[in-house]
Formats: C-alpha cells, sequence, structure tokens
C-alpha cells in the first residue's frame, strides 16, 4: 500500500479563476487527494429544482485533470434554508422539547422521511452524474453524523418511527412491558402509540426506555447512511466512505462501516484535549500544543476496525482550531508527529483540514494549509516534510496486533443511561485500559462485540462490556488467548435487566458479583501490594482464584486458566498490576515507556512518538520533543 | 411501646409461587410490617374501570396468614399510562413551563381536578375492599409527597387553584395590592385574574407573590392528603400515615400530620449525605459509608414531631442506592446502628427498603435485605442481629427532650424566596443549630411554630423564623426556658413586609436590627474571643445587655432575663460560645462529644452512636466505630 | 460648576403626609436633586385611559416647593399589568424561546410596535403636563435601557423588525448572502423573510448574522429613546438623560447619548464586585466592602464621553444593597469616599439611591438614606459630611487628561459572538487596560470610535478594536500622540469578515498577524524581560521594529515611530511593561502606586482615594483606609 496525502477544499467559497492555480499547489504540495462537495448543497440547488452542477463538473475537472483524485462528498449535512420551507418538521428536537433549527449544520431529523426522501434524490444526482466520472475516485456520505449531539432527536418523527421500531422488535406491548420491567412504578403500556421518549419525565425514565431509544436512534443513523450508500453503488464502482468525528459513540460506527468500504475519521488533537477527551488539567496544560498521546492511537485503531481494514484521516488538524474553549497553535514538528502516527497505525491517507482558512462564517479561525490571503500557513512546511519522507519510506506491512480490546457502542449506551457513579463512562474505562497497554509499549487491535473469532492474538480484554451474549462469552472464554472480562461485563441481559444467575456468569469462571458500589473520587480504595480502586467497584465471591485484593480484603480479581474477571475500575498503577503478568503469562514484554513516549508497531517497523515537550531517553535512545522515530523491526 | 422491624415489598414484581416462601422468610427475620401497593395501579386497574384487585386479596391473605401485618398505600404516586389520555392536563409543569410527563413516578399536579377526581375514586376502592381486612393494620397515603421537586407546578390548574385560593385569603384585589407592595414596580393588579405564576420574570418576582404562591402549593398537598384520609377514615379504623422523603421541606408536614395517625419517612443516610446534607467535601468523605451523624436524628426527631408523637421510619437504607451521585456501600455495623438510633428517638418501627433487590427498571442498583437472586443480602444479618437485641431490650419509655427547637416550614419558603446571600437556607441555618446542640449531648425535641405552650423544656431555640406571630413572640418570651431567638427572627410580617417597628420588636427585649448583610463564605467577621459569623449578620442597637461582639465592635447577641437575641449566623465556634452559658444557665450539662460520637436519652437509657470509622474514647468508655452503646440512665 | 447631591425618591410608596417632612429632611441634608416618577405608571393610569396625574402634580409641587428641583423619569421601564391584556405581544423572548412575562420590571420587548406606540403616549402626557413646570428641571427617559439582559429579544416583533433593518441595510439577498459569506455551510437564503434570529441553531450560528442582530438590537434601543427625547424636546426645555446600569454594554451608549443632553449611571461598588467586575476572588474578598478601585472610575470616564461632558451619578450605592450574590455593608467612609470619587471625574451631581429603604416588594433589602421606620440609615452621616466639604470646595475645573482610550461598544458585540477563547471579552481587555494606566496615576480620557481628532492627547490607546474603519486608521496612526493599538485591532472588516491583506493593516506600520491562538489560563506565555501573555496571542511578522518579545521568540509588539501595535493579551506586569515607556515617550510620568491607591486630576486638584483597608505611604503622605485626600495642583 502506497501512503498518500491530501486536502479538503471547498471551490465554492473561491473564485474560479483560483481553481487552477490552487490545483497547481495542492499537486506541488504532494497531495494525492482533494475531498469536495460536502457542504455545497446551496450552490447545487440554490431554489428547490434549480440544478446548477456545471461549477462542480467544472471544479472536479480542474482538480482532476492537476492530477489529483476527488473524493465526492453528498451535500446532505447542509441542507439549503428552502429545505424548511418544504419540510418544516424536518428539524431534531432537544431533549427539552426545542427544535434545532436553521442557521449551522446536521440540522435534520434521521427520523423525518420528507427529508430522507430529499436526500435520497439529490444523492441519486451526485451518484448519476458523477458515477462514471474518473476523477471521483471515492465517495463520502454526508459528514460527522452525530456531531454536535445529532443523534438523538426527541422531535414527533422520532417518536412516530420509534414505535414503529419497538412494535417490530417486541410485537406484543405485553412483551415490551415484560422485557423493560414496567410493572415497576405502574409504567405498563396498553398500546405501543402510548410510548413516549423517555425525555421530560419527572425523575429519570426507565432505563430500558432509554436504552431502547438509544439503540433506535443508532439504527436511524445506519438506515439513513445505508439509503445513501446503496444509492451510490448502483452508479459507481469508487469505493464509499463516511467521515467520522472523534469521541461521537452514540451510533454504532461498526453497522454504518458495514455499508462502506473505507472509514475516515476526524483528527484534531488540541481541540479534543480541550472539550471531550477527558483528561486532568494536568495534562491538558501538558499536552496543550500536542494533544494526548493516546486519544488519537485509539480512534486510528477503532477506525481500522470500522473499515475493516481500510481506513483514513479525511480532516486532520494543521494549526488552530475555532470551536474548542482553548485554541493554541500546535508545537512545530506536530503536524508531521501526528500524520505519521496515522500511517503507523494503518491509515491509507491523511487529509488536512483545510487548504485554505475560510475568511468568512463559523469557522473563520480554522487553520489551513494556506492563510486566507493565500501565503502559506506554517503546517504546510511539515505536510511537505512528510510527503518527502513518505517518497522515501518502506511500503506499508500492516500486521495483526498482539493485544485486542472489544469496543461495544451498545455498552457505551448503557453506561450512559446508567452510569451509576457521577462521570462513569464506558468510553472513559476503556480509554484508560487502553492507555495502561499503550504505556506497555503494545499495540493494539480493537474489535468489535460481533466479534466471535480470537485466534492470532494473545492477550484479549473486554472491559465494561455490560451486555455479553453467550456465543460471546463462549468464543471469550475458549478462546486461545489470556483473557481479562470486566469490570462490568455481563452485568445486564439484553433488554437491560439483572440476569439469574447473577453477572457475570461465565462458563468456566466460578465468580459472582454479590453487590456493587460506586465511591467518591476523592475515597479510592487502596490494594494491597498497591494502586487503587477509583469510581466502581464490584463485590466478588466464588470459588475462582482470587488475585488482587483491596485492602478490606474483598478480592479485586479472580482467574481461572487463562480467564481473569477485573471487579473494579482500578487506577493506572493497579491496572498495571492487573496487566503486567496477563502480558507477561502471553508470551510478550510490558515496557514501562516514560511519560508522552509512544510506539506502535508494523509488520516490518516500530515507530516512535514522543509527545512531550522534552527531550527523552529510553532503552539508549534519544528522543527529541515532538519528533517520529522510525526503526526496522528485526525479521 | 414494642419496638418493630419491616420491610417494603411489592409482590405485583415477582411470582405468586414466591409469595409465601418470602413471608416466612420475612417472618423468620424478625420483621412486623410489610408495607405493599403503593405502586400497584397499573395492576389493579389495568385499564380504565377494569378492576383487578384479586392478586392484591390474595398477596394481603398470604402475608397476613403467615403472621406479618400489612400497611397498605394507596397507589396514587404512580397513576397509570392510561391516566394521561383520560386526563391530559394531568401532569405538573416545570418552572420553564415543561409539563413533567409519564415514563416514571410522581407525574400528577396537586391542582388538577380531574386526578384529584380519580384518586378519590382509587383511594376508595381501597378503602371500602380492604377497610376492615384484619391484617391491614395500617394506611399510607400515596408516598414522598414532594420528592422530585413535584410540589411546585407552574400548570395551569395550579394558576387557577391559585388564583382561587388568592381571592379567599384576600378577598379583593386593593387588599392584595396592599399587602403585597405591588405599587412597587407598577406591579398592581386590576383583578385576581390578572395574577400569574411566579416563574418567567425578566428579574425577580415580587418575594410575597412567591412567598404566596409556595404557601398555595403547600395548602395543595395537604388538602390532597386530606382528601385521602378522610375516604380511608370512612372505611377503616385503622392508622393512617404518610410517607415523607428526608429534606423535602416545601410544603408543610405538620399539616399534612394533622390529617393522619402516624408519620413515616425515608432514611437513606449515605445517599442524603451525598446529594442532600449540604456537608462540606471533607465531611462527605470522612462519613461516605457512614451519613452524617447529625442528619437522620434531625428527621428523627422532626417526624415525632409531625406525627405528634407516634413515627416509624417506613424505609431504611440496607445496602448501596441507586440514586445519589456516588452510591457506596455501608460500613459493616451501620445498618444496625441507623437502627436502633431510630429506636432511640422513639421510633414504633423501623422498615426495610426493599425486601429484594428488582432486577429490573429505575431502582435495579438499590439494594435490599435479598439479592435479585433471593440470597441474603449483607443488611440481611445485621436486620437479624437488631430483631435479637430487640427481643432483649427494655421496654420504650419515651421522655421530653431538656431542649426544644422550633421548625417553621414557612420560614424554610421565605428564606428560599429571599435567601438575601447565595447558599442560605433556613433549613442549613437550623441544621447547624442542632449540630451544636447533638456535639454538647443533648436530646431535643422539635416543635411546631403553633406551640404557644413550652412547660417542661429548659432551652427553646428559635433561629431564622422570618415571621413570628404575636402570639408566638408572647409566649417564647413569657416561657419558664431560656431562650434564643434569632438571627432573622420576626424579620417580616406575614406577607413578607419588613415590620415598624423594626425587628425583632421583642415584648421584654430592646435589640433592634438596624441593618442587615450577607458576606461572602471567604470573608468571615471574627468575635472578640473566638468564633465567628458566617453567611448573615445584623446590625443590633438597643438598650438590652451585651453579649458577645464582634471584632469591629457590634453586638452579636443581646439579652434580658432569660431571653437572648442572636444576631447572627454562626460557625460552630461561635454557636458553643453563644449555647454553651446558655444551656447552663438552664441547669443542664454541655458536654463535648468527640468528632462522630453522638448520644440520645430516652426515660432510662442512654444509647451512644460512633459514626466514626475509628474508635473514640470518651469519658472513661470505649466506642468501636460504627458502634451501637446503651447504657441504663441513673433513676 | 457648583456640585450637587440628590437622591430616588418614590411618593408613590409612602402616605401623602410624609412627603412635605421628607422634603423638608432633603433639603437639611443638602440635596438639590430628587428623581421621581419612573416606576409609577400603574399609579398614574390604573387601568387603561383612567388619568390619575393629581398625586404627581403634588408631590412634584410639595418637592418643589421645599427647594429641591425635580428629575422627571418617564415611566415606560414598568408598564401595568394592563398592558400585557392589550397588547399579549409585548414581551421580550429569551434565547430558549420564552415570553419574559409580567412581575417584575424591563418586560419589554423595544421591536414591539403596540408597546411603542403606548411608551408615546404616556412620554407625551408627561412632557404636556409638565414640559413647563419650573420644578422639573431635568427629564430622564425610561430607566437601565438592557439591565436583565433585555437588549436582546428573540420575539417575533423582532423578527420581523430585523428582517426589516436588514432589508434596509443589504437591499438586496445576494448583497447579504456575500457579506455574511452564507455560502459556507450552505447557509444561503432566498430572500429576506427566510432569515431567522441567530437563536435555537444546530451550533454556532454565522457570526456575521449574530453580530448583525446585536447591531440591530442596539439600534432598536436608539430609536425607542429618541423616540421618547423627540416627544419631550418637543414640550420642554429642560435637559434629558438616561440613567445606564453599570458594565451593561450590548447596546451603543454613544448613540443613545446622541439624543439626550446628559448622561447618568448606577454606582453600586460592591454589588458589581460580586457579580460583574470579573475580579479575581483575592480581590472580591480585599475589597467586599469598598468595591474595585478603577470599575467606578472607568465608568465615570465612560459617562462623561457619553454624556458629552455632562454627567451625573443617579443611582449611589449608600448601603448594603439586595441583588448581588453577596451584599455587605460597606466600610465606614466608603459613601463619602465613592460620592467625591464621582466629583474628581467631573461628576455634576452625585444622587443617593434611593431616599428611604422600602420595606415591601423586590427591594425590601436596599439600604437608603434612611431605614424604612424613617429613622438615618448610616449613609445619611456621611452624605451630610459630603455636603459640607462641597460647601468649601473650590470650583470645579474639568480637563482634558493627557491620555484617552477608544471605547467601541461593537468591539465588545463582536468579541461576545467571537471570544476566540474562554472568558475572553472586550470589556475586560479595556478594563485591564485601564487598571495599567490608573496605577501609573494617570487620567483617563474615554472617546467613541467615532473620534478623529486626538489633539491634546499625549497618548492614545485602542486595545481589541475588532474592526476600524479607515477613517479611524488614518486618523489614529496621523494624530501626534504616541498611540498602541491591539491586541485584535482590525481583525475584521465591517461584516466580520478577515479582510485582505490581513490585519491590522496599518498606514505606515509594517506589521502582519500571521496567525491568531488562544491560551488555556493556566499556561501563560512569558515574555523575555518579565511579564507574560495570557488568554490571547497574535504571531507578528513584518519589517516594523520588534519591541517586546516573547520567550518562543515571537514578537508581542512592534513599531515604527508614535505607532506601536500590541499584539497579545498581557498580565498587568506586562502591561506596564508595554506602557511605561510609551508614557514616557510622551513626556508623561508613569507612578507606581501601591495597592489601593488611585488618584485623578482635575485643572487644578488632585484627588487621592484609598480604596485599601489599610493606611498606606506614599510619597511622603500618608493615606487613611477609605479615605479621600485633596491637594491642590501647581499652577
Ligand atoms: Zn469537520
Ligand atoms: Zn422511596
Ligand atoms: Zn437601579
Amino acid at each position: 500500500m502506497k501512503r498518500t496525502l491530501g486536502t479538503c477544499y471547498y471551490p465554492e467559497h473561491w473564485p474560479t479563476e483560483l481553481w487552477a492555480k490552487d490545483a497547481e499547489r495542492m499537486v506541488d504540495a504532494g497531495l494525492t487527494w482533494v475531498r469536495i462537495g460536502e457542504f455545497a448543497w446551496s450552490r447545487l440547488e440554490p431554489t428547490p429544482g434549480d440544478l446548477r452542477f456545471d461549477w462542480l463538473d467544472q471544479a472536479i475537472e480542474v482538480l482532476g485533470k492537476a492530477g489529483l483524485k476527488v473524493v465526492l462528498g453528498t451535500p446532505t449535512a447542509t441542507p439549503p434554508r428552502w429545505m424548511a420551507d418544504k419540510h418544516p418538521d424536518m428539524f431534531a428536537v432537544d431533549v427539552n422539547g426545542n427544535p434545532r433549527g436553521f442557521g449551522s449544520r446536521r440540522h435534520y431529523c434521521f427520523s423525518n422521511a420528507g427529508y430522507r426522501a430529499e436526500s435520497a434524490r439529490i444523492v441519486e444526482l451526485f451518484a448519476k452524474r458523477y458515477g462514471d466520472n474518473s476523477y471521483v475516485a471515492a465517495w463520502q456520505t454526508d459528514n460527522e453524523y452525530g456531531c454536535h449531539g445529532t443523534t438523538l432527536s426527541y422531535s414527533d418523527a422520532a417518536l412516530q418511527a420509534f414505535r414503529k421500531w419497538l412494535r417490530e422488535k417486541y410485537q406484543t406491548i405485553d412483551a415490551l412491558n415484560l422485557a423493560w420491567g414496567n410493572v415497576f412504578w405502574s409504567m405498563e403500556y396498553n398500546d405501543f402509540d402510548q410510548i413516549g421518549l423517555p425525555n421530560l419525565t419527572v425523575t429519570e425514565p426507565n432505563p430500558a426506555h432509554s436504552l431502547n431509544f438509544r439503540r433506535f436512534s443508532s439504527d436511524q443513523v445506519v438506515s439513513y447512511n445505508r439509503m445513501q450508500a446503496e444509492i451510490i453503488r448502483k452508479y459507481s464502482k469508487a469505493p464509499t466512505s463516511h467521515n467520522y468525528m472523534g469521541r461521537i459513540t452514540d451510533f454504532d460506527h461498526f453497522k454504518v462501516g458495514d455499508d462502506l468500504d473505507i472509514a475516515t475519521w476526524d483528527s484534531y488533537p488540541l481541540g479534543f484535549l480541550e472539550d471531550r477527551v477527558g483528561a486532568s488539567v494536568e495534562k491538558q496544560r501538558a499536552y496543550a500544543r500536542q494533544g494526548h498521546p493516546d486519544f488519537q492511537a485509539l480512534h486510528h485503531d477503532l477506525y481500522r476496525a470500522v473499515g475493516k481494514g481500510r481506513w483514513w484521516v479525511m480532516e486532520q488538524q494543521p494549526g488552530p482550531v475555532n470551536w474548542a474553549p482553548y485554541n493554541p497553535a500546535p508545537l512545530p514538528g506536530m503536524v508531521r508527529l501526528w500524520s505519521w502516527e496515522a500511517f503507523a497505525h494503518g491509515a491509507e491517507a491523511v487529509c488536512y483540514f483545510r487548504w485554505r482558512q475560510a475568511p468568512m462564517a463559523q469557522e473563520q479561525m480554522h487553520a489551513g494549509l494556506l492563510r486566507p490571503d493565500r501565503a502559506d500557513a506554517p503546517a504546510m512546511a511539515e505536510a511537505k516534510q512528510v510527503r518527502d519522507e513518505i517518497a522515501k519510506a518502506p511500503d506499508v506491512a500492516p500486521a495483526q496486533a498482539p493485544v485486542a480490546m472489544i469496543f461495544d457502542y451498545d455498552a457505551e449506551a448503557a453506561w450512559a443511561v446508567q452510569p451509576h457513579g457521577a462521570g462513569l463512562s464506558y468510553f472513559c474505562l476503556f480509554f484508560e485500559t487502553y492507555q495502561a497497554l499503550r504505556k506497555m509499549g503494545l499495540s493494539i487491535d480493537i474489535l468489535r462485540p460481533e466479534t466471535r473469532d480470537f485466534s492470532g492474538y494473545k492477550v484479549v480484554l473486554a472491559p465494561g462490556l455490560m451486555h455479553m451474549p453467550e456465543g460471546l462469552k463462549q468464543a471469550l472464554t475458549q478462546a486461545n488467548s489470556v483473557t481479562v472480562i470486566g469490570p462490568r461485563a455481563a452485568a445486564r441481559d439484553g433488554e437491560m435487566t439483572i440476569p439469574t444467575p447473577l453477572p457475570p456468569a461465565l462458563p468456566g469462571l466460578d465468580v459472582t458479583v454479590d453487590r456493587v458500589e460506586s465511591i467518591r473520587p476523592d475515597t479510592p480504595i487502596a490494594m494491597q501490594g498497591g494502586g487503587a480502586i477509583t469510581g466502581y467497584r464490584e463485590m466478588l465471591v466464588g470459588g475462582a482464584e482470587v488475585g488482587l485484593v483491596a485492602e478490606d480484603g474483598v478480592p479485586v480479581t479472580m482467574s481461572s486458566g487463562n480467564i481473569t474477571y477485573l471487579g473494579a475500575w482500578l487506577d493506572q498503577a493497579g491496572m498495571s498490576r492487573v496487566l503486567t503478568p496477563v502480558i507477561e503469562a502471553a508470551g510478550l514484554t510490558a515496557l514501562s515507556l516514560p511519560e508522552g513516549l509512544r510506539l506502535r508497531d508494523t509488520a516490518t517497523e516500530r515507530f516512535w512518538f514522543n509527545y512531550g515537550t522534552e527531550a527523552v531517553a529510553y532503552d539508549g535512545r534519544q528522543f527529541a520533543p515532538a519528533s517520529v522515530t522510525r526503526e526496522l523491526l528485526p525479521e
């Protein structure tokens, strides 16, 4: 595989005369890909039915003739203003019951039939017109599903669709009442048409109600995307993709990915550190100009799974962004580091967002490869350095990682519905476990929860999987891997009910969660021998072998053979105490990397990344700040 | 009086076959009482008029025959879904104008006439059917009035009822305008029908408007409850009760209690410490697994007053709950300690909530005496220990306490309307005063503000009584007790206006509040000799004898004979300086108990409770952590 | 000019019998002015058309005959309740779409035509009746425009008026689309009637949309006020005024002031320190009873500019107020200090709010010169001291200050729309710059952004002027003053777009902002030699002379001749390093005043104000706490 670079371009923002010059400079900068079109609906159809595709024809031609490959985005993320006149009910509704109206982007409800039909129409127009255009080398459906909290909509369209979804799932209202436990608090329904959306209740709604609404909402995204993908496939052989936003986890990306060829995502390391990583203030300060050392890596691994191996960074931060609470400039060298890190994790392409900073509208303070006055911005030089380094680099040699972690969007939903302790989330548990492995120098594959074949993995981890189908329990406990399950794994059946026998009820492992507690962040429970429980704990009983034990004598881990159940959310020291013996039992080596230094292996190369602002020494090597270091692995 | 134990049971949640076995285990555990029915409406009337009481008949029979006494709750806290079709206007409306809909509980507005009629109908069905059932030994109306902020409703039903209430109170609109001072800011009304609810104003509404709305809202709860109580009394001789929730203070419990025989309340020490005690973070950490050492005691004393001597704990926390920000497990021994503390304060019964943890719906993470799989949960052993200890204990000998504090729900409302300083509340002032007394080892009676006979009390305290009717002023200043009044006592007339002569205008005490200030928490004012003013201060002038003085020379206390006026909110050190001489002047002894140790006297016994996690020594005795110690008092 | 005192009085709050006695005591206290009428509509027109002006006639006569001059306020800030029946659409609507209803004050939308007509009617009634009343010596339109967030209204009336305003401004929808850059995210409109208000969008609206809405909203205030002023002028020769509230900056006070003769403002130093100054907690604690040492001064200088030289304090805090989070009493001496500080800055009059504390309604806890029981409150003695001091003082001799700062309400709006970093505001930048100058002992004039003649000023500062018209750029860079421009100056064109050539593009100064970043408050960037960048930074490039430099080598200031561009928000130490050489280059002396000590010069006198709670020594002088010291300047 050839590593490639690209950028996001908006010909509609600039005079036609500028396009050829821009294309030439893109090629000169070593870019292969140019994504266009995804926000251009108002220029393609300024009033209903008045189609103006000529400029887009011309833009594709200018870019293509210059030697660039076009990724063409369908423009459904930003319907024009006239759409709201045709479909006044098209807007999503927020949790307080207010419509989320026109004036920015993503102003539509996935359940609105009128807007679905309009989307199908415009996608078909795109697909027909450019389906066999040789410059159009890939497709993107919509953009950033779920961004700005747009997965969940409390609209009337959503309500009607939710009732239909429930009717199909449960068939009878008695079945639903039984599954949800609606006898509790007299919440029983007589008919599907009595069911409301789980907002605006006096106190919290039934968690089964909320979880089903989240599953339904995820399904709406999946079916909306499938509609677009199927239309494109009718007319084009070019691969399809969607561009996901970082830490948007409220729909099932794996299921969206099933209908597409490639997964792409947006990597904004500095913006994310400020607005969604959830790092401590100390880390936010230490990495303010570099980003969190593990957050991008996790997403790279996740989208490699979502894309079934084929994935890109579609929007790579090139300088300060406009949307985080604070928007610093990256440390010199970081744009290069981020680019190479994506390649080390197997990216086919890294595209910078955006070509030239726009002087107007919402993102006027978002840096590009060029300044608004067309001069080079600082990122340009780093992009060109990456271009030169790619040219000299050996071919990509992807490899299965030795360690696997199961990531489950449904578990994220279940935890969101019932965190049990303030601030607890599945994503955070997963991310902290991932960080502990990364600090040990391990390369990781992320697996979807439908995985049943774990062959090739020396270690498999399944933290926080609230619901584990029997098949997964069987597969995991019978795998040849060393396996760590928990905490809060198999804690609920498929309907958000505590099963009997009590969790985790894993085949071959005599462990039962007798009781669960959540604890204040300022009252961690020390473990005998070091490390501590934070946030969440299960009291384990049973005949399995006790491993780590809390200072009050309650077991924290219990094992049988290759299977360990972990009954607590641990701090990093505790996580290391659980994982080190597991890693070593699997025949792997657990390193102890210094702060800010990370590595990632391909089949042939080891990449070192120093996210720190200071040089570090490790194992006889010196790593400059904000640096990338490549070594050939011994064959 | 015989001390008794009980539990809350939901036969509708479990297979019929399980009931007899459950009943047998309850009896075996030494339980006397079983509360049922209060959330069961959808099973009793699955569709309008389709009555299915047979299962409840059977449940009562099974439980009764096993030897248990049934407390039967009316199911009005959770109307079924079909009720919303019959009465679409039944919902309360929140302060922002959003209806608080179906999907959890307490989804009704006290002012809705349609729902009142439905409530009367179902209560009459209950009362008629079980009024002379020998197993039904007590009644409960509804459950936890006001929980989840449901006392105040901004619905149209509330608006109409409020106007009617005002018309009855003021007769003419001129009288209302005058009483409220509506000439201010041209707020005068021409007609009662112009009056709105005090939400959604540009800046704060007239405090008289807000206070009247709170008084009205309280009256709506009282009349709704009276309606239920009167129906039950028509058909049954068994005592009636309501089950109140901790620190729900926005309606007048004394007035609700006037229509009932027994007051019961819900004691969730760990949940409360996290979500409503208002303790410092240090205290929240120190008592995370024990609860605040004074919060339960205050409620025990309060509900003894509300129940006119007859009171229970209806829901005693037996393990982690589900609803607090953090939900830790109690320290071993605390379930026993909490049970005995209730008995020491005079409880007739302590009932554990709930019998068995429900695997489904909102409270699936709420511990019970049994686990969801029917095995004993940890609390069961402690409950059985209490059972055994009760059996060996001497008979209960209640006694009037030497110290009384007046608690006024109307003052709580007035402070809520006009705290004057951020975070100041009547409840907190009362609670901090109560704590200061408890640390001195004093047993306390709580009195309602209508009290005029204080005989038998050596000390009476009246902090924060914003409005004091003349009769109360007279009775208090003429009592034989040593009396401490203030701060912020008699500060307003009955209509939230500053009276002339200026407050407190107490007979026989030449003290005037010249001026009032609230201060930042980080700018306490030291007193000469120790202790400090925090939050709120009055500048006292007049001829009475000056007691404590602030460092700037302004008097903090002034006295004449037995009457002291306290003109500031003091920290605990300052409170001790005010109260110690008062206690001693009354011939009582002011102890200085170590952190976490508390005591409570009955006529014949002294109970010691160590809420601490460490053993403490005091006065030659040793107290284990989380322990109860009983001594016979010298006769 | 003669310095005068006054007070705010509400005859409608008190029995008629009391008026003469009150008037006599006012005169005795040395008061010249009495403001009345501004909240009295419901007493003047209790039902529509039923006019009852007789009591106001009488009140004016009683006050006037006693020797007082009346300032008569139009009562439009508090329309009576019946107005809402006549004009149910009169209310402003908040950003969430909720009407802001009756029950307090300022409950009207500036765009509502019905309420405008009612306002014109009542103002005409006032003006006709009292236009030639000799006791009415000045007029006030309405009261505190914008207070309680009432400038921005999201009502339908505002929507319609906004569309009309846009149509007039842009003429064609294409022009608007182009100006706003609506091609971005397909936000293009086909018609003005498609434009909504910039609330309730999915993510942030177009900043050009928001800024235009803020400009429109400001214009609505201006035209509403002009309507009142023009009516009054038809009937009266007495000067007109409006009374502005501190730090209400969301409409253009200069433009309102253009239609009036005098500007007055409300000086509540303690309330402001708690609720709007934005000072650190340490400063809030240190000055809790004195107020911020620079906040009042800034407003004095600002309203001197708004009033084109004629300005008053209309409401001077005399004791604790009721509306701040905490409401402490002022330190003894502060009421006198605040009064003299206003005079030192050129106030014609200082009026205390209010004469007597009201016992009822919203402001019952707001102190006055009298207590509610008519006794003197503590402020009275200080007011009388000021009276005596005025009598002995030399005549006022106003002088142009040596230093000028440009204040631009439109820049405040632009920063509010796009702060770029959390917590950054134009006002704060301006205020911190102003503080740095004040600590150097400088007297400052504030200039409006339309100023083109800077003659007489030795130093001119223009921080944060997001948009600078060419004329201002020319005038500033050609002035004889030493000039400091930036940061974030000329950063946008008039339509909130980044201009090319890139900012600041100042004539004769070769400086370009290459890139902009905002930084976390906990990651300041040190400057070489001392001081630090906080919050906001620009990377400066170009051929101008580099001045201060950040530790990473990026220039912080660049200069040519008398013009310096400052490319960062600096801390006070950094500000001092920028300003000291500038001040000295202009031939002025930069003092270094001790904490809490400030000065202000008139033509003949130097006033020293010690805001501290401790005595301070400076330059051989001793200053008592909370003291005013006057010295004659050498001629
Ligand atoms: Zn994006
Ligand atoms: Zn309860
Ligand atoms: Zn005011």
